[in-house]
């Protein structure tokens, strides 16, 4: 007998979320002269994507960033929302924090990812600038629909490392919004692209 | 003669520029019981709301507060980076902050845009609760292209109060994402809603 609790109860939920996992990463990043660098882990990335990605129904939310000290701020920013104070504060916050999972690498999402759906994801990357090869938002729905899964991965700084897009099974293409302007928040971004994708 | 570099140079740019105008307030806001109150205001929603709002092309962004304190604390960080070494170092943080308008209440958000439009905006207040009169953000978008001057106003803390919710011409519909998990930051819900009445 099935247990009304569990989520196989309505075979329809189990097919409309969507397979998709969101990294945040701190490198590999270029600064504004387009060096390869490793951003510093800003606060409010994690509130914000964290929110976001809870909310379209994102799998896991990872923040990448090899060097530890930074490991070590994301895991109290973390642990204040979820095990401190700040949890019985506002636990909707802790729901959308939960969802981060700080590790080393891209890499090392893709192994986590792997482990969990026994295949590996599809790798996405995202720019602001314009790829020949870019795939557009309505096509990377399409894709989405096939339930495999996929790892969405977002730059700091000044976006994504050139070799990182290259590499990546698809680039989405940017989201376009004035034809003289277009310098979105990572943050915003973020929740634009999840809100196309995923949004009702 | 009509100069080439004048915006009058192609008609369709000028009917196609969005007649919106948006509002971060501080003030009437409710905080987690529902009590109205002044939040405080936070350093990246000047800077992620003002980029949004520039990549969709909203005319002004106002940022609202009663307090003196406040209102010297958003000048200063606007000021950094429209006239300081912000400026310099960042040109497109700079085109962005320019937008804003730091102002005491709503109403002179009004009378700002009255004088500049030489009629009154229609009030747009957002919600992320469902209000029955609430209209869509499609029938919003129809709205928009009749030309006419529209103020969208964003609420900070837990949202704006009834009160002013209750008064404004129109309400707009909540950003619908998992049914059981809908709390976006508002720089994030910002982004969402100008990319769902202004992106192409």
């Amino acid at each position: 007998m099935i247990n009304p609790k569990s989520k196989f109860r309505n075979p329809k939920s189990i097919y409309s979320m969507p397979n998709l996992y969101v990294a945040l990463t701190h490198y590999p990043v270029v600064n504004k002269r387009g060096d390869v660098i490793t951003s510093a882990v800003t606060n409010l990335d994690l509130h914000d994507i964290s929110r976001a990605a809870k909310t379209y129904g994102v799998k896991s939310f990872y923040v990448v960033t090899p060097l530890k000290d930074q490991k070590v701020l994301a895991q109290r920013i973390i642990a204040h929302w979820t095990s401190g104070t700040g949890a019985d504060y506002n636990p909707a916050r802790r729901r959308a924090l939960e969802t981060i999972k700080v590790i080393d690498s891209i890499a090392d999402a893709v192994e986590d990812i792997k482990s969990i759906e026994s295949q590996k994801p599809k790798m996405v990357a995202t720019s602001a600038s314009n790829y020949p090869s870019a795939i557009s938002f309505a096509k990377f729905r399409t894709i989405l629909k096939t339930g495999m899964p996929h790892l969405l991965v977002f730059g700091t700084a000044w976006g994504l490392a050139e070799a990182f897009i290259s590499e990546a099974d698809y680039i989405l293409e940017p989201i376009k919004g004035s034809p003289d302007y277009n310098h979105l928040s990572v943050r915003t971004a973020a929740g634009i692209i999840l809100d196309r994708l995923l949004g009702v």
